[in-house]
């Protein structure tokens, strides 16, 4: 009866219909959480002592560091269910956590989840969340560790990653002067894929970047290997978060326009649709590429270990670090000054 | 002007008069996350390697396991601001996460935090939210070591709690026919106070039951020094839980209605707003008690440690483990059979 009255109140989306769907609100807390176990839970492996469905999960470290993140994403403000699939907001929602992770040199491990749910939402919904983050743990080396399921107005996805280092953990704090600038991963595209949805191109195959990024995790890792004297994933756009480094770091960046990487696409969808494609690379998040300081011969060495991985990721050298503060441009103006606020 | 936009749109709440209160969408990301950290930041210690503001928090373990659990908290759904403080509110959700890593017999070390807020909430609101969360965390011998905070439309906490075990963890699945069954904390005290929130009473002593939680985190882990066989922390309810645990651990829990610890002040309020008190002890959540098996031997050390504790925990024996399966009372009808459902 109080499911009833709850659907009925909170009523469906505009402009969806239902039909004999069945809704959160059908299923108990627990049935819930089962099924959703059921497509995330892969077997723990030697790393899970305990697994979830007890008070907490169990995880073993071998005596190494642990690292931890956590991010939320809500509907409406990080994503929208008319422009990306449950399964490309799963896929976001731990590819934002687990960047993190990897930007401090450290292996992913787990991912504990979070989910607010009104009742009306439909659990074939559910299922392709937690089949994008099932996914996109996998492809981080990670399992989903443990999680939450609560009743929301508003569709909200917490993530918290745990990863383990048993080295130096590779911080914004370490960039000295003299060392190169790298970028690993695709970048520009996310922001290039969300114009273009702003724009109403929704079939355009680089709105694809915005749903479901591509992050390098090996390529990062490979970096802190190699010495990445210090390492951040590109969230808040290219520029900001250099900036951070910078600040961190006491230390100057220098950037070259013509070295940073400029796919054909984000050219031609710049021309599409009237923007300079420059501003997607310099300011764009959430492609959570790899951004980070070696020392000269640390990089070069850097420039074949990272194409040699199994899958090709971009890779550019495209600045470096002198003495001073701030970041700027060496050869023209910052094609944009600003990342994009998340909050206000 | 977008702020000004989203406050304008999103109006203010019915019945709060705000003036010249400075609020979220004011401040920049940045400075709502250095407002937090001045006043939860207490300084890492041995344990916390790099602190949060970087991508990542990094915790030393020193070879121990690692426990994990995580929980959201959302606005009208598991907290209504008119019947608690943001102080309150703090408290509850760090309790609800620090309790499910002490029922693993787990040191609480860390709380990373999740914030989803409207523009329009009160800086202030969200300074008393730091505060709980700080405090809780002292409480339990834990610290904030990072978080996230993103603009919702839903006030939304999410927290995940990590803890560390050099020794077996404690799970709902060790319970053996032969063990006593304890209780360690108090228990039902938030439940009456909700109902009497419900029916009112918002000045009532006991209403700060269900505000703020009175966790007693320490005599958890003197449970799993002394040989707890299981352990679960009360958030579903006493018979709700204890099923968890006799259905992980395939044994038959009996309870006996007379041991159930009943204190004078939750009879009166019985008395007063019409409930059989037992009710609440039976079937109440989120005081955070603990439950454990032991061997009787252990159960009788056990009393004399837990009233060795600095600060005083009610502690009391309930029942027993048998073969079997369920949660029964031996000694009449069970006060109420169910445990509250979070979800629907």
């Amino acid at each position: 009866v109080r499911d009833a009255i709850e659907r009925d109140q909170i009523g469906l989306s505009a402009g969806r219909t239902r039909e004999a769907a069945i809704v959160v609100s059908d299923v108990g807390e627990f049935a819930l959480i089962d099924r959703i176990l059921a497509r995330v839970w892969r077997g723990g492996g030697e790393k899970v002592v305990v697994a979830p469905g007890d008070d907490a999960t169990v995880l073993a470290t071998e005596g190494a560091r642990v690292v931890a993140s956590t991010d939320l994403l809500v509907d409406g403000v990080h994503f929208r269910r008319d422009w990306s699939t449950a399964t490309d907001i799963g896929h976001r929602a731990a590819a934002a956590n687990l960047a993190d992770i990897a930007a401090m040199g450290a292996t992913p491990i787990g991912l504990l989840v979070g989910l607010g749910l009104p009742g009306e939402v439909e659990l074939e919904w559910v299922d392709g969340l937690a089949d994008g983050l099932r996914d996109e743990c996998s492809a981080a080396g990670a399992l989903i560790v443990g999680g939450d399921v609560v009743r929301s107005p508003t569709i909200t996805v917490s993530a918290t990653a745990i990863g383990t280092t048993h080295g130096q953990p590779v911080l914004r704090s370490g960039a000295r002067a003299g060392d190169v600038v790298v970028v690993a991963g695709r970048i520009g595209f996310a922001a290039a894929g969300l114009a273009l949805l702003q724009a109403g191109q929704l079939e355009h195959p680089l709105a694809d970047a915005h749903r479901r990024p591509q992050v390098a995790y090996a390529a990062a890792l490979r970096l802190a290997e190699l010495g990445a004297t210090s390492m951040i994933d590109v969230s808040d756009g290219l520029v900001a978060d250099l900036r951070h480094v910078a600040t961190a770091s006491g230390v100057r960046v220098e950037l070259t326009r013509d070295d940073l990487p400029l796919d054909a696409a984000l050219v031609d969808a710049g021309l599409a649709i009237g923007v300079d494609p420059l501003t997607w690379v310099a300011g764009g998040g959430d492609d959570h590429a790899f951004v980070a300081t070696l020392p000269p011969d640390a990089a070069l060495r850097a420039v074949a270990r990272v194409a040699d991985l199994p899958e090709p990721v971009p890779f550019a050298q495209i600045g470096r670090v002198v003495t001073g503060s701030g970041v700027v441009f060496i050869d023209g103006d910052a094609p944009q000054a600003h990342g994009h606020a998340h909050f206000s």
